[in-house]
């Protein structure tokens, strides 16, 4: 059985949990906690961070991009790319987007301040972030809302690794509550459908003891 | 003729520049000064952000890394990233390691505050960070060293895009003089061999008005 070490509520572990469900694999949890470095650990990434994937024959793949794209490459059923060389640029350009953009401008300033320092103990929020971080979503939100307008998904006409990990970022930051959803329709409207798909529904029931959701969280019809 | 959107000494720019030249495919810079955010240039990418490749049919492509993996895809001779799936996922991974960890751990710190602040008049470099990023550099050298200690390139027995995303950052900070390679001579041994390589010479004429390189950038025997 493949293993994935993870920690909860992380965006990068959340894109690889839809993508193992998009293309139907099954894989056991392993708990990761990456800030005591435990030496095993380093051996498999020496970048100390999570998902790492092991595959049921050992091979070692770390980041979530790395992992992505190598599903995509051994398991080409349910392309989570596209098949044309611009179709995937294009959904390789959103994937950069939301995993490096938005992951600055908006989840780090979120889910690191309120959540990640809490775990770690590493002080106190820091409040400029966290304002920048409730603003800086408006502009993401509006274009995926300009996206869905011209498309059927991010991406194109399917659903792609780009919808993946847009909601993987959007579900650790909605598990604080602080996706203001009533200001965009659009986006909303997106995100009840990969709400929906059966590969989304494991994260919903994700859960930190002492940080529960809110009520919404894992309801289809929020 | 496919046109390339750049700024000089910028390390995704570099990256592709190096990538290009290794495919033997020629082009055209125009030099795109991101900061004036030109409306036809979002048009073209929302990040604002170079590189952006025009191909001659006008297929456009936004960011190192869609444009790399483009590229080897469209013209699979000398690959870029390898053949084999498990090959490829170490190429990316290191590719990631020095686009994001080594990003954000050193060129950023360096690059971003001795030559970007001055060009993009954002006021007074910041003595802390460059402090971090001349501290962090040694570690990532030693990793290099470590690599090529243990395989003829970084990501196995090829040129790939790991040596070449890690080259095109260590170049941008080459053109300040701020790598110790005098304290890491098996990372300016694997260092040496890059610069020596054909697709690697334009960027070694490479000049910022009133910011001149040191003597050694060029010179193929530093």
């Amino acid at each position: 059985m493949r293993i994935l070490y993870h920690v909860p509520v992380s965006a990068p572990c959340h894109k690889v949990r839809i993508a193992l469900g998009e293309k139907k694999l099954a894989y056991e949890m392993k708990l990761e906690k990456i800030w005591e470095r435990r030496p095993d650990f380093l051996a498999m990434n020496p970048a100390g961070e999570v998902p790492v994937l092991v595959e049921a024959d050992g091979k070692t793949l770390c980041g979530s991009q790395v992992i992505c794209e190598y599903l995509d490459e051994t398991q080409p059923e349910n392309s989570l790319l596209g098949t044309d060389a611009l179709q995937r640029a294009e959904t390789r350009r959103l994937v950069e987007w939301f995993d490096h953009k938005f992951y600055h401008e908006v989840t780090e300033n979120l889910v690191g301040e309120k959540l990640m320092k809490r775990i770690l103990r590493l002080g106190e929020p820091d409040g400029s972030a966290i304002r920048a971080g409730l603003t800086n979503i408006h502009y993401h939100l509006d274009y995926i809302a300009f996206l869905t307008g011209h498309r059927t998904w991010l991406s194109g006409d399917f659903c792609s690794l780009a919808d993946i990990t847009a909601a993987a970022h959007l579900s650790t930051i909605d598990y604080l509550g602080d996706v203001p959803w009533d200001r965009h329709p659009e986006a909303k409207d997106w995100y009840a459908r990969m709400k929906c798909r059966p590969s989304f529904r494991p994260l919903l029931a994700e859960r930190i003891p002492g940080s529960p959701p809110p009520k919404h969280y894992d309801d289809l019809d929020f």
